[in-house]
């Protein structure tokens, strides 16, 4: 994301209640991973294979939460950590559905790493957060 | 949601481990308070007021949420049960940031009943698979 | 959707440049329409058949068509336009995909039906604003 | 997005009936202007200036966009220029929007760019595709 766009967002979470102490750092990076995961499951999602159904719920679960990332007044700590939650356990659905076929599809090894990348990106942000 | 294309979810749904015992008449009704709060909150944003980010979260969420059951190949009693706490709490964060318009504004008072009635399918949803 | 809820989106419309002339009942059913369509889509999506990347594309679409008409302080007559078109270019190239398999796949027959339906009412809408 | 994911996108293409020719650095170019459009849209939307309705139709539109090209086996040439109308539209009717606050929004000035930058990428795939 560009980087004065983050100031904007930044910014506004000062005055938030419970998100002062967000790392903005971590934050960034995984608005980042969760882009990156939606855009390679969606490729994923196309290729017909069994884990389609899998790639396509953790396309919209990525977009979504980095949607709520860039809309933090909307959010409060407690529906911040639920969904961070969602998203860690949709993310590890489909890297699991797509691993099978990482020795065989390329688009597939890609997309699981994406997956285990936004997994770990929203539990750093969600650790941070319950410090 | 049609009833034909209802048979055809549900259906496929008998093949998936955990999945038998989801009641379906829950799930059809829990789709159908997610297709309701993803259309209130979507009005709701528009409006100017200091609900609007919680509204755009909440809808995105809902609109994931259905489209997860639509696609349940691709999720995992755990992810499901994520899912449904995920929706759970950014309804109830939606509903507790429409209700103090809820005098002013009818809109935010049916968007906090949508987010109210969602919160509550989901969890209707959610007692049943943990049962 | 809520009458109530359609209440407030059409008396939003009284307002808007060029808007004033809209049909209602044909709005409403172009939305109906929509999100029958993204469901439908969406549930044909995850069959492993080769209209399952339109099904994606079709199911998008009709969803940001719907949200579009319930945002319409935020549509011109010449967006409103090129997104209508937009819509009924993909649901037809759906319905074309779907079609092949109608004869052996519910899902699909179901979802060609919707995609029909939707290019239908759209194409309404359109004719109701051109005059 | 991710060169090899690229490459996977770009291989599928080569066996599309009227998309050989299409050009892949200009369509990568479009996907990630659509990409960043999203997200300055949606942090625009929340600011509670008369602008958001636009700009959250713009975010979505642009998701819509981005989200097809990365599934071109359900695009045709058709579809795939009534789309890029559409996003052009609706970036155009976004910036129109933006621009009147840009001396006093920093993030409507950044978003009128972003919706201005994806309107052009999309003209020049779209010119590409023309030829």
């Amino acid at each position: 994301m560009d980087a004065k766009m983050m100031d904007a967002v930044s910014a506004d979470m000062m005055s938030m209640p419970g998100m002062q102490s967000m790392d903005m750092a971590l934050m960034q990076a995984c608005m980042d991973a969760c882009a990156a995961c939606e855009q390679s499951c969606t490729v994923c999602a196309v290729q017909g294979m069994d884990c389609a159904p899998a790639s396509m719920n953790c396309a919209d679960t990525c977009n979504t939460m980095m949607r709520s990332m860039l809309r933090m007044q909307g959010m409060t700590p407690a529906s911040m950590m639920a969904m961070l939650d969602a998203c860690i356990a949709m993310c590890e659905t489909c890297e699991d559905m797509c691993l099978p076929h990482a020795e065989t599809s390329e688009v597939c090894k890609m997309s699981a790493q994406a997956c285990r990348a936004c997994a770990d990106a929203c539990q750093a942000l969600k650790e941070s957060m319950a410090v």
